[in-house]
Protein backbone atom coordinates (compact mmCIF):
# COMPACT_ATOMS: atom_id res chain seq x y z
CA UNK A 1 0.00 0.00 0.00
CA UNK A 2 1.75 3.56 -0.90
CA UNK A 3 0.55 6.85 0.72
CA UNK A 4 0.30 10.02 -1.78
CA UNK A 5 1.62 11.92 1.41
CA UNK A 6 5.69 12.19 1.40
CA UNK A 7 6.72 11.05 4.97
CA UNK A 8 8.95 13.64 7.15
CA UNK A 9 10.80 12.64 10.06
CA UNK A 10 12.21 14.70 12.95
CA UNK A 11 14.52 13.51 15.08
CA UNK A 12 16.48 14.68 17.46
CA UNK A 13 18.11 14.03 20.90
CA UNK A 14 16.43 16.29 22.89
CA UNK A 15 12.29 17.18 22.62
CA UNK A 16 12.48 17.68 18.50
CA UNK A 17 11.28 21.28 18.61
CA UNK A 18 14.23 22.62 16.54
CA UNK A 19 14.24 20.26 14.22
CA UNK A 20 10.57 20.48 13.57
CA UNK A 21 10.59 24.80 13.57
CA UNK A 22 13.53 23.85 11.09
CA UNK A 23 12.01 21.26 8.44
CA UNK A 24 8.91 23.33 8.79
CA UNK A 25 10.08 26.25 7.79
CA UNK A 26 12.01 24.73 4.71
CA UNK A 27 8.95 22.90 3.91
CA UNK A 28 6.42 26.14 3.85
CA UNK A 29 8.54 26.41 0.48
CA UNK A 30 7.03 23.45 -1.20
CA UNK A 31 3.29 24.19 0.03
CA UNK A 32 2.11 22.37 -2.80
CA UNK A 33 3.32 19.01 -1.92
CA UNK A 34 1.32 17.17 1.44
CA UNK A 35 3.48 15.86 3.94
CA UNK A 36 2.63 13.84 6.82
CA UNK A 37 5.04 14.55 9.80
CA UNK A 38 6.41 12.44 12.63
CA UNK A 39 8.69 13.12 15.57
CA UNK A 40 11.12 11.01 17.19
CA UNK A 41 12.34 12.75 19.81
CA UNK A 42 14.93 12.31 23.05
CA UNK A 43 17.35 9.63 20.87
CA UNK A 44 19.88 9.82 23.39
CA UNK A 45 22.01 6.16 22.80
CA UNK A 46 23.17 4.19 20.84
CA UNK A 47 20.06 1.54 21.47
CA UNK A 48 17.33 4.49 20.31
CA UNK A 49 19.24 5.34 17.55
CA UNK A 50 18.78 1.67 16.08
CA UNK A 51 15.14 1.95 17.14
CA UNK A 52 14.74 5.03 15.09
CA UNK A 53 16.18 3.43 12.21
CA UNK A 54 13.58 0.71 12.66
CA UNK A 55 10.97 3.28 12.84
CA UNK A 56 12.67 5.00 9.53
CA UNK A 57 12.56 1.95 7.59
CA UNK A 58 8.63 0.81 8.69
CA UNK A 59 7.47 4.70 8.24
CA UNK A 60 9.27 4.20 4.61
CA UNK A 61 7.67 1.18 3.84
CA UNK A 62 4.40 2.85 4.21
CA UNK A 63 5.09 5.28 1.02
CA UNK A 64 6.43 5.07 -1.95
CA UNK A 65 9.59 7.39 -2.08
CA UNK A 66 12.39 7.27 0.61
CA UNK A 67 11.14 9.69 3.79
CA UNK A 68 13.23 13.32 4.25
CA UNK A 69 14.60 13.09 7.56
CA UNK A 70 15.24 16.36 9.57
CA UNK A 71 17.73 15.56 12.45
CA UNK A 72 19.28 17.65 15.00
CA UNK A 73 21.01 14.87 16.82
CA UNK A 74 24.85 16.33 17.94
CA UNK A 75 26.57 12.92 18.45
CA UNK A 76 28.60 11.70 15.42
CA UNK A 77 27.57 8.06 16.38
CA UNK A 78 23.84 8.38 16.94
CA UNK A 79 23.59 10.38 13.64
CA UNK A 80 25.97 8.29 11.52
CA UNK A 81 23.27 5.31 12.57
CA UNK A 82 20.04 7.51 11.17
CA UNK A 83 22.49 8.57 8.32
CA UNK A 84 22.80 4.85 7.03
CA UNK A 85 18.85 4.24 7.14
CA UNK A 86 16.76 4.60 3.96
CA UNK A 87 15.92 8.03 3.73
CA UNK A 88 17.17 11.41 2.95
CA UNK A 89 18.79 12.85 5.97
CA UNK A 90 19.35 16.43 6.10
CA UNK A 91 21.21 17.03 9.40
CA UNK A 92 21.21 20.68 10.87
CA UNK A 93 24.48 19.99 13.60
CA UNK A 94 26.61 17.95 11.05
CA UNK A 95 26.09 20.35 8.31
CA UNK A 96 26.98 23.44 10.37
CA UNK A 97 28.92 22.85 13.18
CA UNK A 98 32.11 22.06 11.54
CA UNK A 99 31.96 25.52 9.90
CA UNK A 100 31.14 27.20 13.12
CA UNK A 101 33.84 24.94 15.14
CA UNK A 102 36.18 26.24 12.19
CA UNK A 103 35.23 29.89 12.48
CA UNK A 104 35.05 30.18 16.49
CA UNK A 105 38.68 28.08 16.36
CA UNK A 106 37.02 25.92 19.45
CA UNK A 107 35.68 22.70 19.32
CA UNK A 108 31.90 22.10 20.02
CA UNK A 109 30.69 20.77 23.36
CA UNK A 110 28.97 17.99 22.10
CA UNK A 111 25.72 18.69 24.33
CA UNK A 112 22.66 16.53 23.82
CA UNK A 113 19.40 17.71 24.93
CA UNK A 114 20.27 21.36 25.39
CA UNK A 115 18.10 23.58 23.63
CA UNK A 116 15.01 23.78 24.85
CA UNK A 117 16.45 21.66 27.86
CA UNK A 118 16.08 23.19 31.02
CA UNK A 119 18.71 25.27 31.72
CA UNK A 120 19.52 27.21 35.02
CA UNK A 121 16.65 27.64 37.18
CA UNK A 122 16.98 31.24 37.49
CA UNK A 123 16.22 31.27 33.91
CA UNK A 124 13.23 28.88 34.09
CA UNK A 125 11.88 30.63 37.66
CA UNK A 126 11.81 33.69 35.64
CA UNK A 127 9.97 32.37 33.08
CA UNK A 128 7.77 31.12 35.09
CA UNK A 129 7.14 34.50 37.19
CA UNK A 130 6.66 36.00 33.38
CA UNK A 131 3.91 33.91 32.41
CA UNK A 132 1.96 34.18 35.86
CA UNK A 133 2.79 37.60 35.65
CA UNK A 134 0.84 37.79 32.49
CA UNK A 135 -1.84 35.78 33.57
CA UNK A 136 -2.19 38.14 37.11
CA UNK A 137 -2.32 41.89 34.94
CA UNK A 138 -4.37 40.72 32.28
CA UNK A 139 -6.88 42.96 30.86
CA UNK A 140 -6.37 45.47 33.58
CA UNK A 141 -7.25 42.92 36.35
CA UNK A 142 -4.55 44.00 37.87
CA UNK A 143 -3.16 47.96 37.79
CA UNK A 144 -0.67 47.54 40.79
CA UNK A 145 1.99 46.00 39.91
CA UNK A 146 3.19 47.97 36.29
CA UNK A 147 6.45 49.59 37.54
CA UNK A 148 7.32 45.94 36.93
CA UNK A 149 6.03 45.61 33.87
CA UNK A 150 8.61 45.52 30.47
CA UNK A 151 5.31 46.51 28.12
CA UNK A 152 2.18 47.28 29.48
CA UNK A 153 -0.28 46.27 25.65
CA UNK A 154 -3.08 48.70 25.14
CA UNK A 155 -6.39 47.73 22.91
CA UNK A 156 -10.01 47.67 22.18
CA UNK A 157 -11.61 43.71 22.94
CA UNK A 158 -10.31 41.32 20.85
CA UNK A 159 -7.04 43.44 19.33
CA UNK A 160 -4.94 40.77 19.98
CA UNK A 161 -3.18 41.66 23.36
CA UNK A 162 -4.03 38.93 25.76
CA UNK A 163 -1.87 35.56 23.32
CA UNK A 164 0.84 38.46 22.57
CA UNK A 165 1.55 38.93 26.13
CA UNK A 166 1.83 35.19 27.07
CA UNK A 167 3.47 34.48 23.50
CA UNK A 168 6.15 37.21 25.12
CA UNK A 169 6.22 35.65 28.53
CA UNK A 170 7.08 32.12 27.41
CA UNK A 171 9.41 32.98 24.79
CA UNK A 172 11.21 36.04 25.87
CA UNK A 173 10.56 35.86 29.81
CA UNK A 174 9.17 39.23 28.92
CA UNK A 175 6.77 40.75 31.51
CA UNK A 176 3.92 41.80 29.60
CA UNK A 177 0.81 43.47 31.14
CA UNK A 178 -2.16 44.26 29.07
CA UNK A 179 -5.28 47.40 29.50
CA UNK A 180 -8.15 47.17 27.93
CA UNK A 181 -9.35 50.35 26.62
CA UNK A 182 -13.17 50.20 26.91
CA UNK A 183 -15.64 52.55 25.26
CA UNK A 184 -15.40 54.86 27.81
CA UNK A 185 -11.85 55.31 27.91
CA UNK A 186 -11.83 55.98 24.23
CA UNK A 187 -14.55 58.54 24.19
CA UNK A 188 -12.84 60.47 27.27
CA UNK A 189 -9.88 60.86 24.73
CA UNK A 190 -7.53 60.84 28.02
CA UNK A 191 -4.60 58.28 28.82
CA UNK A 192 -6.43 56.38 31.30
CA UNK A 193 -5.12 57.60 34.82
CA UNK A 194 -2.71 54.40 35.61
CA UNK A 195 -1.11 54.00 32.38
CA UNK A 196 0.17 57.87 32.83
CA UNK A 197 3.30 57.11 35.24
CA UNK A 198 4.31 54.18 32.92
CA UNK A 199 4.03 56.51 28.76
CA UNK A 200 7.66 54.84 28.11
CA UNK A 201 6.17 51.22 28.62
CA UNK A 202 2.80 51.36 26.36
CA UNK A 203 2.66 50.46 22.69
CA UNK A 204 -1.16 49.86 21.42
CA UNK A 205 -2.61 47.87 19.23
CA UNK A 206 -5.10 48.25 16.03
CA UNK A 207 -6.93 46.25 13.95
CA UNK A 208 -9.11 46.93 10.61
CA UNK A 209 -12.49 47.23 11.68
CA UNK A 210 -13.93 44.36 9.42
CA UNK A 211 -11.52 41.86 11.11
CA UNK A 212 -11.93 43.37 14.61
CA UNK A 213 -15.88 42.43 13.96
CA UNK A 214 -14.90 39.22 12.60
CA UNK A 215 -13.69 38.13 15.19
CA UNK A 216 -16.27 39.57 17.90
CA UNK A 217 -18.76 37.46 16.01
CA UNK A 218 -17.41 34.19 16.74
CA UNK A 219 -18.21 34.85 20.12
CA UNK A 220 -21.07 36.80 20.61
CA UNK A 221 -22.54 37.24 17.58
CA UNK A 222 -25.66 39.45 16.65
CA UNK A 223 -24.48 41.37 20.00
CA UNK A 224 -23.84 45.91 19.50
CA UNK A 225 -20.08 44.87 20.48
CA UNK A 226 -20.19 43.39 17.40
CA UNK A 227 -21.14 45.45 14.88
CA UNK A 228 -19.10 47.20 12.56
CA UNK A 229 -19.75 50.47 13.93
CA UNK A 230 -19.07 50.21 17.36
CA UNK A 231 -15.89 48.17 16.28
CA UNK A 232 -15.14 51.10 13.89
CA UNK A 233 -16.03 53.92 16.54
CA UNK A 234 -13.94 51.90 19.06
CA UNK A 235 -10.81 51.89 17.01
CA UNK A 236 -11.12 55.40 15.58
CA UNK A 237 -10.53 56.28 19.31
CA UNK A 238 -7.66 54.36 20.29
CA UNK A 239 -5.81 55.26 17.17
CA UNK A 240 -6.48 58.92 17.65
CA UNK A 241 -5.30 58.35 20.97
CA UNK A 242 -2.17 56.46 20.47
CA UNK A 243 -1.33 59.79 17.77
CA UNK A 244 -2.35 62.04 20.61
CA UNK A 245 -0.21 60.27 23.45
CA UNK A 246 2.14 59.64 20.64
CA UNK A 247 2.55 56.11 22.09
CA UNK A 248 3.82 53.25 19.20
CA UNK A 249 1.10 51.35 17.60
CA UNK A 250 0.61 48.08 15.77
CA UNK A 251 -1.47 46.65 12.95
CA UNK A 252 -2.45 43.22 14.29
CA UNK A 253 -5.12 42.66 11.20
CA UNK A 254 -2.89 40.30 8.94
CA UNK A 255 -0.21 39.57 11.22
CA UNK A 256 0.67 36.32 14.00
CA UNK A 257 1.21 36.29 16.97
CA UNK A 258 4.73 35.69 16.26
CA UNK A 259 5.39 38.87 13.84
CA UNK A 260 3.25 41.58 16.69
CA UNK A 261 5.88 40.60 19.16
CA UNK A 262 8.59 40.79 16.53
CA UNK A 263 7.22 44.14 15.66
CA UNK A 264 7.21 45.09 19.62
CA UNK A 265 10.90 44.36 20.26
CA UNK A 266 11.72 47.12 16.61
CA UNK A 267 9.04 49.58 17.48
CA UNK A 268 10.49 50.05 21.12
CA UNK A 269 13.72 48.83 20.75
CA UNK A 270 13.88 46.72 23.57
CA UNK A 271 16.49 43.71 23.07
CA UNK A 272 14.89 40.49 23.20
CA UNK A 273 16.78 37.66 25.33
CA UNK A 274 16.43 34.78 23.11
CA UNK A 275 15.44 31.10 25.81
CA UNK B 1 37.49 49.88 20.47
CA UNK B 2 37.09 45.74 20.07
CA UNK B 3 34.40 43.85 22.05
CA UNK B 4 35.51 40.61 23.63
CA UNK B 5 31.95 38.80 22.69
CA UNK B 6 31.65 37.55 19.51
CA UNK B 7 28.31 39.25 17.56
CA UNK B 8 25.93 37.49 16.17
CA UNK B 9 23.31 38.18 13.29
CA UNK B 10 20.17 36.80 12.66
CA UNK B 11 18.60 37.43 9.43
CA UNK B 12 15.28 36.89 8.02
CA UNK B 13 12.84 38.31 5.26
CA UNK B 14 10.30 37.59 8.39
CA UNK B 15 10.36 37.89 11.87
CA UNK B 16 13.63 36.13 12.05
CA UNK B 17 12.37 33.53 14.60
CA UNK B 18 13.81 30.68 12.86
CA UNK B 19 17.21 31.95 11.98
CA UNK B 20 17.33 32.49 16.21
CA UNK B 21 16.20 29.43 17.25
CA UNK B 22 18.19 27.88 14.26
CA UNK B 23 21.56 30.09 15.67
CA UNK B 24 20.53 29.70 18.80
CA UNK B 25 20.67 25.77 18.76
CA UNK B 26 23.70 25.52 17.06
CA UNK B 27 25.48 28.32 19.69
CA UNK B 28 24.23 26.07 22.84
CA UNK B 29 27.07 23.56 21.42
CA UNK B 30 29.71 26.65 22.19
CA UNK B 31 28.53 27.53 25.67
CA UNK B 32 32.19 28.02 26.35
CA UNK B 33 31.68 31.53 24.24
CA UNK B 34 30.36 34.64 24.71
CA UNK B 35 28.09 36.22 21.69
CA UNK B 36 25.89 39.21 21.17
CA UNK B 37 22.86 38.59 19.23
CA UNK B 38 21.48 40.95 17.05
CA UNK B 39 17.88 40.33 14.87
CA UNK B 40 17.70 42.08 11.82
CA UNK B 41 13.95 40.96 10.36
CA UNK B 42 11.52 42.24 7.53
CA UNK B 43 14.40 41.62 5.01
CA UNK B 44 12.17 41.47 1.98
CA UNK B 45 13.51 43.69 -0.40
CA UNK B 46 17.00 44.68 -2.28
CA UNK B 47 16.78 48.09 -0.24
CA UNK B 48 16.52 46.50 2.64
CA UNK B 49 19.45 44.16 2.28
CA UNK B 50 21.88 46.69 1.30
CA UNK B 51 20.71 48.74 5.02
CA UNK B 52 21.20 44.76 6.31
CA UNK B 53 24.33 44.79 4.77
CA UNK B 54 25.20 48.65 6.11
CA UNK B 55 24.44 47.46 9.57
CA UNK B 56 26.39 43.92 9.32
CA UNK B 57 29.14 46.35 8.48
CA UNK B 58 29.24 48.42 10.98
CA UNK B 59 28.53 45.61 13.66
CA UNK B 60 31.70 44.34 12.65
CA UNK B 61 33.52 47.24 13.25
CA UNK B 62 33.05 47.32 16.65
CA UNK B 63 34.28 43.69 16.80
CA UNK B 64 37.81 42.20 16.69
CA UNK B 65 36.37 39.23 14.36
CA UNK B 66 33.85 38.99 11.62
CA UNK B 67 29.91 38.44 13.16
CA UNK B 68 29.06 35.42 12.04
CA UNK B 69 25.31 35.46 10.67
CA UNK B 70 22.83 33.24 10.72
CA UNK B 71 20.17 33.78 7.49
CA UNK B 72 16.64 32.50 6.71
CA UNK B 73 16.94 34.76 3.50
CA UNK B 74 14.55 32.82 0.60
CA UNK B 75 15.52 35.34 -2.31
CA UNK B 76 18.85 34.65 -3.66
CA UNK B 77 19.12 38.42 -4.69
CA UNK B 78 18.73 39.77 -0.53
CA UNK B 79 21.01 36.53 0.22
CA UNK B 80 23.35 37.81 -2.68
CA UNK B 81 23.96 40.37 -1.19
CA UNK B 82 24.24 39.42 2.43
CA UNK B 83 26.62 37.12 1.60
CA UNK B 84 29.21 39.80 0.21
CA UNK B 85 29.25 41.18 3.17
CA UNK B 86 32.30 40.93 5.68
CA UNK B 87 30.88 38.13 7.78
CA UNK B 88 30.84 34.67 8.24
CA UNK B 89 27.27 33.99 6.56
CA UNK B 90 25.23 30.64 6.54
CA UNK B 91 22.20 30.60 5.19
CA UNK B 92 19.36 27.96 6.39
CA UNK B 93 17.42 28.13 2.85
CA UNK B 94 20.45 28.19 0.49
CA UNK B 95 22.21 25.11 2.11
CA UNK B 96 18.74 22.82 2.21
CA UNK B 97 16.63 23.88 -0.61
CA UNK B 98 18.51 22.70 -3.33
CA UNK B 99 18.49 19.22 -2.13
CA UNK B 100 15.11 19.10 -1.12
CA UNK B 101 14.06 20.87 -5.07
CA UNK B 102 16.36 17.50 -5.90
CA UNK B 103 14.68 15.24 -3.85
CA UNK B 104 10.95 16.55 -4.31
CA UNK B 105 11.31 16.83 -7.88
CA UNK B 106 9.78 20.30 -7.54
CA UNK B 107 11.04 24.04 -7.74
CA UNK B 108 10.20 25.85 -4.17
CA UNK B 109 7.96 28.25 -4.29
CA UNK B 110 10.21 31.18 -3.38
CA UNK B 111 7.91 32.61 -0.53
CA UNK B 112 9.31 34.96 2.12
CA UNK B 113 8.05 35.66 5.34
CA UNK B 114 6.44 32.46 5.27
CA UNK B 115 7.45 30.22 8.53
CA UNK B 116 5.98 32.48 11.04
CA UNK B 117 3.41 34.83 8.95
CA UNK B 118 0.02 34.99 9.16
CA UNK B 119 -1.39 31.70 7.65
CA UNK B 120 -4.84 31.13 6.96
CA UNK B 121 -7.52 32.62 8.92
CA UNK B 122 -9.09 29.23 10.42
CA UNK B 123 -5.62 28.35 11.82
CA UNK B 124 -5.32 31.52 13.63
CA UNK B 125 -8.19 31.37 14.79
CA UNK B 126 -8.39 28.36 16.65
CA UNK B 127 -4.88 29.51 17.82
CA UNK B 128 -6.45 32.66 19.77
CA UNK B 129 -9.40 29.91 20.44
CA UNK B 130 -7.14 27.71 22.05
CA UNK B 131 -5.06 30.10 24.29
CA UNK B 132 -8.42 31.71 25.33
CA UNK B 133 -9.54 27.97 26.08
CA UNK B 134 -6.38 27.66 28.40
CA UNK B 135 -7.27 30.95 30.29
CA UNK B 136 -11.00 30.11 30.79
CA UNK B 137 -10.30 26.33 31.81
CA UNK B 138 -6.89 27.65 33.96
CA UNK B 139 -6.95 25.74 37.50
CA UNK B 140 -10.18 24.33 38.02
CA UNK B 141 -12.27 27.49 37.12
CA UNK B 142 -14.51 25.93 34.60
CA UNK B 143 -15.28 22.57 34.19
CA UNK B 144 -18.02 22.65 31.84
CA UNK B 145 -15.96 22.60 28.93
CA UNK B 146 -14.31 19.64 29.55
CA UNK B 147 -15.57 17.79 26.34
CA UNK B 148 -13.97 20.46 24.48
CA UNK B 149 -10.34 19.68 25.43
CA UNK B 150 -7.52 17.87 24.03
CA UNK B 151 -6.04 17.20 27.06
CA UNK B 152 -6.30 17.58 30.97
CA UNK B 153 -3.84 18.15 33.24
CA UNK B 154 -3.87 17.25 36.71
CA UNK B 155 -1.53 18.37 39.48
CA UNK B 156 -0.97 19.89 42.48
CA UNK B 157 -0.63 23.95 42.64
CA UNK B 158 2.55 24.89 41.46
CA UNK B 159 3.47 21.50 40.14
CA UNK B 160 3.64 23.64 35.93
CA UNK B 161 0.20 23.15 34.94
CA UNK B 162 -0.54 26.29 33.83
CA UNK B 163 2.61 27.47 31.85
CA UNK B 164 2.22 23.85 29.98
CA UNK B 165 -1.33 24.64 28.83
CA UNK B 166 0.01 28.13 27.19
CA UNK B 167 2.41 26.87 25.43
CA UNK B 168 0.56 24.11 24.34
CA UNK B 169 -1.99 26.29 22.96
CA UNK B 170 0.25 29.04 21.66
CA UNK B 171 2.28 26.47 19.76
CA UNK B 172 0.15 23.41 18.95
CA UNK B 173 -3.31 25.00 19.08
CA UNK B 174 -4.27 22.47 21.97
CA UNK B 175 -7.07 22.76 23.94
CA UNK B 176 -5.87 21.58 27.36
CA UNK B 177 -7.44 22.38 30.59
CA UNK B 178 -5.90 21.87 34.04
CA UNK B 179 -7.42 21.10 37.78
CA UNK B 180 -6.01 21.45 40.42
CA UNK B 181 -5.44 18.87 42.75
CA UNK B 182 -6.39 20.28 46.12
CA UNK B 183 -5.63 18.75 49.33
CA UNK B 184 -8.93 17.46 50.01
CA UNK B 185 -8.94 15.47 46.82
CA UNK B 186 -6.06 13.86 47.13
CA UNK B 187 -6.77 13.23 50.89
CA UNK B 188 -10.34 11.51 49.85
CA UNK B 189 -7.90 9.54 47.25
CA UNK B 190 -10.83 9.14 44.66
CA UNK B 191 -10.55 10.67 41.24
CA UNK B 192 -12.72 14.31 41.89
CA UNK B 193 -15.77 14.10 40.20
CA UNK B 194 -15.86 16.37 37.43
CA UNK B 195 -12.87 14.40 35.57
CA UNK B 196 -14.50 11.02 35.66
CA UNK B 197 -16.05 11.37 32.58
CA UNK B 198 -12.84 12.02 30.43
CA UNK B 199 -10.69 9.69 32.42
CA UNK B 200 -9.03 8.92 28.97
CA UNK B 201 -7.61 13.13 28.55
CA UNK B 202 -5.70 12.99 31.62
CA UNK B 203 -2.23 13.49 32.17
CA UNK B 204 -0.83 13.91 35.56
CA UNK B 205 1.90 16.07 36.70
CA UNK B 206 4.12 14.81 39.53
CA UNK B 207 7.61 16.98 41.00
CA UNK B 208 10.10 16.32 43.67
CA UNK B 209 9.10 17.80 46.88
CA UNK B 210 12.07 20.14 47.64
CA UNK B 211 11.75 21.86 44.47
CA UNK B 212 7.61 22.32 44.85
CA UNK B 213 8.99 23.78 47.92
CA UNK B 214 11.64 26.10 46.34
CA UNK B 215 8.83 27.11 43.88
CA UNK B 216 6.19 28.11 46.51
CA UNK B 217 8.25 29.30 48.55
CA UNK B 218 9.29 31.86 46.07
CA UNK B 219 5.53 33.51 46.46
CA UNK B 220 4.29 32.33 49.87
CA UNK B 221 7.87 32.41 51.98
CA UNK B 222 7.18 30.67 56.00
CA UNK B 223 3.53 29.69 55.01
CA UNK B 224 2.21 25.54 55.89
CA UNK B 225 1.80 25.79 52.39
CA UNK B 226 5.32 25.33 51.34
CA UNK B 227 6.84 23.56 54.20
CA UNK B 228 8.40 20.41 53.01
CA UNK B 229 6.05 18.16 55.13
CA UNK B 230 3.11 19.36 53.37
CA UNK B 231 4.59 19.06 49.41
CA UNK B 232 5.43 15.15 50.24
CA UNK B 233 1.88 14.86 51.74
CA UNK B 234 0.34 16.09 48.66
CA UNK B 235 2.49 14.73 45.88
CA UNK B 236 2.64 11.37 47.69
CA UNK B 237 -0.97 11.49 47.62
CA UNK B 238 -1.05 12.92 44.35
CA UNK B 239 1.02 9.96 42.84
CA UNK B 240 -1.29 7.44 44.42
CA UNK B 241 -3.86 8.75 42.67
CA UNK B 242 -2.57 8.49 39.08
CA UNK B 243 -1.22 4.65 39.56
CA UNK B 244 -4.60 4.29 41.27
CA UNK B 245 -6.42 5.48 38.29
CA UNK B 246 -4.40 4.28 35.38
CA UNK B 247 -3.29 8.12 34.87
CA UNK B 248 -0.24 8.80 32.53
CA UNK B 249 2.02 10.98 34.49
CA UNK B 250 5.36 13.36 33.67
CA UNK B 251 7.89 14.22 36.26
CA UNK B 252 8.56 18.17 35.76
CA UNK B 253 11.43 18.70 38.14
CA UNK B 254 13.95 19.20 35.74
CA UNK B 255 11.97 19.36 32.86
CA UNK B 256 11.54 22.65 30.60
CA UNK B 257 7.99 23.49 29.64
CA UNK B 258 8.92 22.03 25.79
CA UNK B 259 10.28 19.02 27.36
CA UNK B 260 6.84 18.02 29.69
CA UNK B 261 5.22 18.90 26.30
CA UNK B 262 6.61 16.76 24.46
CA UNK B 263 6.36 14.32 27.06
CA UNK B 264 2.44 14.96 26.64
CA UNK B 265 1.95 13.86 23.04
CA UNK B 266 4.59 10.78 23.76
CA UNK B 267 2.54 9.83 26.63
CA UNK B 268 -0.58 9.91 25.11
CA UNK B 269 0.62 9.20 21.47
CA UNK B 270 -1.68 12.05 20.39
CA UNK B 271 -0.03 13.42 17.26
CA UNK B 272 1.17 17.29 17.29
CA UNK B 273 0.20 19.68 14.61
CA UNK B 274 3.25 22.02 14.12
CA UNK B 275 2.42 25.28 13.66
Amino acid sequence: MSHSKRQIIFISDGTGITAENLGHSLLTQFEHISFETTTIPYVDSVEKAQEAYAKIVAIGKKADKKPIVFSTLVEAETYGIIKKAPCVCLGLFHTFVPLLQKELGVSSLNIIGNTHGFGDDDHYMHRIDAVNYAIANDDGANIHRYDEADFILLGVSRSGKTPTCLYLALQFGVYCANYPLTEEDVAEGILPKPLQPYREKLVGLIIEPARLQHIREARHANSRYCSIKQCQQELRFAEKLYLQEAIPYIDTTKRSIEEIATEIFALTGKKKHII
